[in-house]
């Protein structure tokens, strides 16, 4: 069968906020072919991603996303590998191509896991999906009372692991965040796991990172994440060499293999956070885990919208028995909760898993989605590129 | 002064053919802030870029580029470097933004050298602004013919240096590319310097860039540029090994300092080629000539647009007596040819230097482009986003 549609669903808040909360708008993709749907997410700009897809070719090594895509055969895996690597050969030179990209990817597993009637992980080569403990995924409150409160209230929900970031963490001073952090693990307890997220916000800065090392070894931090921007891999593995206890966690801006690797092999890092909505989708994110495997790096999702980019997100390293943290965002916006028709929920042990049913196992629920359907047109000389497709 | 204004204008040839010519259409920047005006270029997806400049807000690390530039004060090069660390942190989850802020970081450095009446080579710290040998920077003929009569015409232009690349090279057989190599070596005589570009053609597959190395040793190239993507340090590396006099070259794809140093770090390079268009602007492209002098390796610009484009290339290695070799690209378009007012021509020495006058020292021709402005809007709900501005 050939790829016959591409559509695009701009998804947004009536109000976005100027906040590290990105589940505030959504990109949804659906892809048919044949007698087939599938459904994925780019966590991406949707403006931007809608333009890399049907914008004018620039030349041979700049087109149109979809001029990769639509019209091609989809019988197998290999066939989304081949689709990708025409993207990435097709596109070179347009930057934004790679997370956009990713959601064709995701869409496409989603499709042929219908089509088999196999739930992705499986389609992936895994065996089985193994049971992976989320972690809340919060922002630090404005205060340590506000942070307090958040923790206690995630720890009354069962959670057993947490991660507090963004927010005023890092920007003001270090016994600012050594309060931050204190009353994170106050409110978590002492048996919860605590994750730490500076959201690149020291950028290259080893000795404001390292300022804060004391305290998060105090806390019991059991990683720092993006202390850095994802390029910074001497710093990161700088860093790394003083953090003792506190892993190095990063990886949420690769987006392609090849920056995945290299945080792998030059950033020190103890966990690398692979976003399959960025990183060109599933088939890429499973080439990460599986260089993960081999370099005795932990494998985490990243993700931060609805369930479908949670589900998404975790079949890439689903059958990994031992890589057990799992981002579970906890804090999402009517949106992305709407978004879906199911939910990935944690069982009576805490813990969630990739869903073990056809695909990606989470079905877009397309009148939820309707209010926040964002209206919108691209038109270049006469002709107009895009226009909000019906649902 | 304040930044007042961003204008965004996508120009294009009537037809852009499916070939590796990146001169059909072009992403020209005005600024204007006080009484001044600058102007730049993206090398890079117009209708991309433009939309990257003006998306709605996502959340508070995925902006739009405008957000972190308009209204922002430029009194010197720190706020030029300011303006690119807030895009940068404000836009982090924006994939082109990179792309974007190419173009306005060189428009605000033809700006500051309008205001201050100095050649931008000059406001980045160099004293004398040294000749470079440009070389022609072609494709390879459709056959070994062409290519032979295209390197015998650059000879007798005078060029001392000529670059094929792209075409059919790589794509066939290694036969065939040898007698492409050969040809090329003939046309320009025993003395050009040759350089070969592969254009990422064997992705990271190693062995089929070695099976050509013989000949590329053979025909003296100088450097075989882009074997594989930007990313593949560790294939990069293992082909150095075995390259001998023929160097590596690449970098063109590189979109921030990271990936640059990460090449230069990694990748066994000899030349890195730096795209001011692409890495964030002159500001984030002198940062990799300082790293590429620390290193050992030689500095080279990338550039296949206007003379805009091209002086804004050169303007970051334009005072290093000893990095030489300069992309001068000889097939342009006529909209890449028409759209400035002035060119950069070698002299009776077959030399070229960066302008001797303030800012980039190139005028755009608001007559000669007008033919090639493209009329383009984007709508987003009830609000026009963008809408092609008045020259």
């Amino acid at each position: 069968m050939k790829i016959d549609s591409i559509d695009f669903f701009y998804l947004s808040m009536p109000e976005v906020l100027d906040i590290g909360d990105g589940s505030q708008d959504a990109l949804l993709v659906r892809i048919t072919a044949g007698n087939h749907v599938g459904w994925g997410e780019c966590e991406a700009s949707p403006l931007v991603s809608i333009a890399s897809l049907v914008c004018p070719m620039s030349h041979s090594a700049c087109k149109p996303v979809q001029a990769s895509v639509l019209g091609q055969t989809i019988e197998g895996a290999a066939d989304i590998r081949r689709i990708g690597n025409l993207v990435r050969a097709n596109s070179l030179d347009l930057l934004q191509a790679d997370h956009t990209l990713s959601g064709i990817d995701i869409a496409l597993w989603d499709l042929l896991g219908q089509r088999f009637g196999e739930p992705v992980w499986k389609l992936l080569g895994y065996q089985k999906s193994y049971a992976k403990t989320p972690y809340a995924s919060v922002l630090f409150g404005d205060t340590p009372e506000a942070t307090l409160r958040k923790a206690k209230k995630i720890q009354s929900q069962g959670f057993r692991a947490a991660k507090f970031g963004w927010g005023p963490f890092g920007l003001g001073s270090v016994a600012q965040d050594e309060s931050q952090l204190h009353a994170a693990r106050e409110g978590l307890g002492s048996d919860g796991i605590l994750l730490v997220d500076a959201g690149t916000v020291w950028n290259t800065d080893i000795d404001a990172a390292r300022a804060r090392l004391r305290t998060l070894k105090e806390v019991r931090a059991k990683w720092l994440e993006e202390p850095f921007v994802s390029g910074a891999l001497g710093e990161y593995h700088a860093l790394s060499q003083d953090s003792g206890t506190v892993g190095m966690a990063g990886g949420e801006g690769c987006h392609n293999f090849h920056m995945a690797r290299h945080m792998i092999d030059h950033a020190g890092l103890k966990f690398v956070q692979i976003d399959a909505g960025r990183i060109g989708g599933i088939t890429i994110a499973k080439d990460v885990a599986d260089e993960a495997v081999a370099k005795g790096v932990t494998y985490v999702n990243h993700t931060f919208t609805s369930n479908l980019a949670l589900s998404a997100s975790i079949q890439p390293f689903a059958g990994l028995e031992s890589h057990v943290i799992c981002e579970f965002p906890t804090e999402l916006k009517s949106l992305a909760v709407e978004m879906t028709k199911n939910h990935i929920t944690p069982d009576r042990n805490g813990e969630v898993y990739a869903p073990d049913v056809p695909g990606l196992g989470i079905e877009p629920d397309l009148v939820g989605i309707r209010p926040y359907l964002v209206d919108a047109e691209i038109r270049v000389g006469s002709k107009v590129l895009y226009r909000t497709p019906s649902l």
